[in-house]
C-alpha cells in the first residue's frame, strides 16, 4: 500500500507511566499531545508500572524501546520525584527521542551513545506547570512539540550525564556465572541478568541454581518439559529466565524467586572449549 | 513536519467505559467506529472506570477531556440503565463532541455552556440495537458517523437539559472551607471539591483537617515532606488533594479518607488581607 | 471529512494477547510493527486474557473481530506452546487477516469459511526467531509486512485444517435447550452457549435454570428486574445471559455460575407453535 501514499507516514509518540488509566491522568497526557500535533499517533506502551516503580519502568522502556523505528518519540513517566529539583530531560539515542524525568527512568534506555538535553525552556511547556504532573504539563507537551517538528536542541539545553540506576552486576567466571532475579513478569517468569551471550553456547552440562534448587540443565523453551515443572531458558530479551510451564515461577518458588533473588550457572566444557566472553 | 502534509489530520475518537479490556466489549466498539470512519484514530481514555460508578467516569472524562483539541469525539459509556428509558445523548461543549448515556456522565464536561441532541435516528445505529450494549449499537456507532463527517445535528432531536450528577458543594468562608473527598486514585491521593482558587494564596498559616487529623500546612509537592508522612498539596486539577510521599493516603486513613469523608481547610490571614473568592 | 482526503486509509493492525502490559512485551510488538509499516494505525483489542487461557482468547478475537472492517489484520497471541511444534498461521475469513499460533485460538474466528497459510517464510520474520516469543519475532513481524502491502500467500504455504477448540455443545429439544456457561465477563455476567436464534421467540412461559435456582423467565434487559435482582437475557452477542442487576451474578452464585455451570432453558409455547430451529 505505501505506493499509493505520498505523505510522510503520522509522528509516533508512546507512553509509558506508572498511572494505570483509571483515573484520566494518562489520558489526559494524550489530550496535551494531540493538542499540540493533531497527526500524532499515540502507542500506549503501558500505565501498568507499579507506582514508583524506577526500575521496571527503565526496564520495559529499554526492552519495548529497542524495537521502535528511528524517529520515535517516547515519553516515560516514573516520577516519584515530581516536583523537586530533579530535572526533566530528552535524550536522543538509536535515533529516538525519549523524555521524562532525570531519575534514572531512561538511563538503561539511553544507554552509552546519546545526546541529552535539560528541559529549561517553558515555551514548550503547558502553562501553568503543575507541581506533581510534569507528565502532562511538560513532558506530554515538549514530546507533541517535538512530535509536531520541533527540534530536539531547541527544547533545552544540552548537558553531559544522566542519572543513572545502581543495576545489579554479574558475574562470569570459567565454570560458573552469578547473577540475579531482576524482574518478576505478569506470567510469574523470573527474569534474570545473566546475559545469554556470556553463558557458553556448547557444554557438557548445565545447571542452574536459584535458593539452592537446582533447576537442571537449559532448556530451549518451555514447552520442553512437563505441565508443572520449572525450565531454566534463555528469554526474549536474551538473558536467563525461570519459568514454570502452564504455571508461575514466582508462585512455585515465593520470596526464593524475588526480585534481588541470587541466581547461579555451573557449567562443564569440552576439554579445549572456552566461553565466548565477547558479548 | 506539519508542512509536508497536505492533508486534515485524521478524526480523533476517544472511548472511556467501565468494560474493562478482556471480555473484548471495548474492542467491539473500536471495530464499530473503524468500519464507520476508516481512517478514525482511536485514543483510549481508560476501561477501567470502576463497574457503573458514573461519578467516578463523569470525573476522567471532564478531567481528561478538557485537554483535547476542538473537534474531538468522545465516546463514553458507563451505563447501568442500558435498555431502559433513558436516553442516548450527544453533547457539543468547548468545540468537543460527547457521546454516551443521558446517566449524568456527560454532565461535568458538558458544564453550563453546550447544546445537546437526543440521539433519536436510528439510521446511524448498528442494527439490531441490542438491549445491553448501546455503546457499540449505538454511542460508538454514531461516533463513527460523526468522525466520518455527518453533522451532530443531523443524529438526534435538540434537547435543552441534561441529567446532572448530585455533587458535593464544599462552603467558603473568611477562615475556612469544608469539602469532602470526591477521589481516590490510583497512587491513592484523595482529591477532595475543594478549588485551589478559593483557597488563600498568601496566609500566616493553613491547616488541613482529614478524620480529626490536622495535617498541617499546605506544601507545594509530594517531595516537600519525607518518606511516609503525609501532605495537603493543589493537585494539578486544582483541587486540594491529601497525598503520603512514596506511600497512599488511602491506605493511612482507611476509611477515614474514603469518597465522602469530610475535609476542612482552616487558615489565618495576615491583618487586612481578604481571600479571593473570585475564582 | 472524506472528501478531503486523497489517501487510502492507514492499514490497521489489532493486537490481542495475554500478557498484559505492564512488562512491555505487547510494547515490543507495537515497535516491530511500527518498524515494518510505519503507517500502521495500532488498535488494542485486549491484553487481559487470562495467562493462557486460549479459549477466552478465543471467543474475545471472533466476538470483537467481527465489527472490523475487510482488511483489518488481527494479531492474536495467546500462545502456551510457543517454541513448540504448533506452527504460526495466517487465515482469512470474512476479507480480514488473522495472524497466530495454531493452537484453536484463530479458530471461531475463521468460522467454517476461510483460506489459511502455515508462516513458514523466514525472511518476514525478525531474526534471529527467540524460543519464547513468537508474537514479536514471527505474528507482528509478519502483520507489519501484511500492513505494508506483502500478500498473504507469500507469507506461507496454503494449508486446509485449523486446530480447533473443543467447544462444548448445546442441545436444543422441543421443550428446552441444556448447554453450559462458557464465559464469565468482567461484570460477573455469565455468558452461555445457548444461542438466541435456537429459542423460542414467542412462548406462554421462558425458564431458566441454573444450579437448580429457577431464574424465571427471559427479560428485555438489565433494567427490568430491581436492584441485586438476577436476570436471564439474551445478550449482546446473541447467546443467553444470566446477570444480577447493579450486581455480580458470578458472585451471587459462586461455583455453581462457573465455566461449565450446565444452563437449562425450559419453555411452554402456544398450541400449534414450533421453535424456528433454522438459525
Amino acid at each position: 500500500m505505501s505506493g499509493t501514499r505520498s505523505v510522510r507516514p503520522a509522528p509516533r509518540v508512546t507512553l509509558l507511566t506508572d498511572f494505570g488509566t483509571r483515573d484520566g491522568y494518562a489520558a489526559a497526557m494524550k489530550g496535551v499531545i494531540v493538542s499540540r500535533c493533531p497527526h500524532a499517533i499515540i502507542d500506549d506502551l503501558t500505565h501498568e508500572i507499579p507506582a514508583g516503580d524506577i526500575r521496571a519502568g527503565a526496564f520495559a522502556l529499554a526492552t519495548a524501546g529497542s524495537f521502535f523505528p528511528p524517529g520515535t518519540v517516547h515519553v516515560a513517566v516514573v516520577d516519584p520525584g515530581v516536583g523537586t529539583a530533579r530535572a526533566g530531560i530528552l535524550v536522543l539515542a538509536r535515533e529516538q527521542v525519549f523524555i521524562g524525568p532525570d531519575n534514572g527512568l531512561l538511563s538503561l534506555a539511553a544507554g552509552t551513545s546519546f545526546r541529552a538535553y535539560r528541559l529549561d525552556q517553558s515555551q514548550y511547556f503547558r502553562e501553568p506547570v503543575s507541581a506533581t504532573f510534569h507528565g502532562r504539563d511538560v513532558f506530554a507537551s515538549v514530546a507533541g512539540h517535538i512530535a509536531a517538528g520541533t527540534l530536539p536542541a531547541r527544547v533545552g539545553s544540552a548537558i553531559d550525564d544522566l542519572t543513572t540506576l545502581a543495576l545489579p552486576s554479574a558475574t562470569y567466571d570459567d565454570a560458573q556465572a552469578t547473577g540475579e532475579v531482576i524482574h518478576v513478569d505478569r506470567f510469574g517468569d523470573l527474569v534474570t541478568n545473566l546475559r545469554a551471550d556470556r553463558l557458553p553456547r556448547e557444554a557438557l552440562s548445565v545447571t542452574v541454581d536459584l535458593g539452592g534448587n537446582d533447576l537442571g540443565p537449559l532448556v530451549p523453551t518451555y514447552g520442553a518439559v512437563a505441565t508443572g515443572r520449572f525450565a531454566a531458558l534463555i528469554g526474549s530479551s536474551g538473558f536467563l529466565e525461570i519459568a514454570v510451564r502452564d504455571g508461575s515461577a514466582a508462585v512455585l518458588f515465593g520470596p526464593l524467586g524475588a526480585r534481588g533473588a541470587p541466581v547461579r550457572v555451573r557449567w562443564e566444557l569440552a576439554p579445549g572449549c572456552r566461553v565466548d566472553r565477547g558479548g
